[in-house]
């Protein structure tokens, strides 16, 4: 009778060891994580990006973004001038916002008035404006990777992209490798 | 040998628990539900957005929708009149489509002769009515919350928005918190 | 006391038992997969859709795609021609795109100079061509579903579309059933 307990215990064993397999394979995709591939650059978008993004960091979901095509507008820095394009690259470089208060609404542009009129208005509802969030957004530990695949194309440098901790390049399998572990994911 | 017996037992138990915590953990982000987010105003996205969430609802799958810029159009209803409002709410009121009837297609708009051509279709086809899909939304229990930012920054009241069962009102956290407890999320 | 045992060996069953099928259950909602709802057309999303897909395809996650509304261009081949179109159906045939080769941007369209340029750029950076690429999804594996609505709203026939290994035609709770098992879900 005792060794029967004793091969039942080891049986039992074995079905927890396997259990335990099974739920840390489960586990793998489902870190407490949002990943997000930015692809569009208007303003609202971008907006609706950085809003979700930091509402999951303050709720301590790790928050991994993907910066690809026309997104890539928003992490611009005016300031910054990069030397020896190529004359595609400037091309896009003009023809592209350069930075986050140059960026266009998909809907109501206006020529700029739009845009003008949706800041205002953000500022009067004590909404963060988009140069706050992108600060709290470094502080909260929101990590940004660039598609440099997107960087080559439309010939952007990295010394002319905004001060951010980290900043990341990489291509689409770093995304859909952030994206497969995480438990929460968006395309932009 | 009994007390090594026991101790086995014991240990096994321990090993139960552990799996248990873990278990209810993963569990916790992948609650048969689905969440998405709605920036867009555009028919043909409204149309994707209503047509998955009720496939989900059918399915038994729960459903919430978090309506924000731009979709909040198709939950105005034409046939009410918010009073009190200032010059920029007067404004966005104006210039967004006034209703699900009104929205416009993000491709071949024609200045409406497109989504007269789709509506036109998806009735000869036997495709539920926008009206419809809503009325059938309701009742399979699909949740619709508003983005309130959005309806501040718009200068949208609830009293303009139709009626729908337990219409809520709420931030982008709440957004995060229900996609974040779903298996399935969409940001549309 | 050996009595004892086994009713504790048995409580350990039973527990065992209740862990497995919450996990089955868990595990449903996650498989090692990827489920795209395509409903734009423009070139840098269905670009996007497709990098992303071959990635996750190279690192062995399944991928099933459900193309529908304006997505559906990407899938017609320019060589074949439907007979017995009614005069709406011919309308929609015209004014959409003929084929992933006249795919328009989403932005700098610029009459189709904005395409030409970054299929210039990508091949001059290595990057694969659309036509490369949906080669590439077939072998890999990579699943494509068909929005049967939107071919009827559209009014497109089967046999206008690209040869590509088990095209399917199905509807929203198609796409619906395949993202809910998948650990992953991006709208495009």
């Amino acid at each position: 009778m005792e060794q029967e307990t004793l091969k039942q215990i080891d049986a039992l064993k074995a079905e927890i060891d396997g259990l335990k397999k099974r739920l840390t394979n489960v586990e793998g995709y489902n870190k407490d994580q949002l990943s997000i591939a930015l692809v569009s650059g208007d303003l609202d978008k971008i907006l609706a990006a950085m809003i979700i993004s930091l509402a999951a960091a303050a709720m301590d979901t790790g928050v991994k973004l993907f910066f690809s095509f026309w997104s890539i507008s928003a992490l611009r820095d005016p300031k910054k001038k990069a030397q020896g394009k190529d004359f595609m690259s400037k091309m896009f470089g003009m023809m592209l916002p350069n930075g986050r208060n140059k960026l266009k609404l998909s809907k109501l542009n206006m020529a700029g008035a739009g845009p003008a009129m949706i800041k205002g208005l953000m500022k009067k509802q004590g909404v963060l404006s988009l140069e706050e969030m992108f600060k709290q957004a470094a502080e909260l530990g929101i990590e940004i990777t660039v598609c440099e695949m997107s960087m080559n194309l439309m010939g952007f440098k990295r010394e002319e992209l905004i001060d951010y901790p980290n900043l990341r390049y990489a291509g689409a399998a770093t995304f859909v490798s952030d994206a497969g572990e995480s438990s929460f994911q968006l395309f932009i």
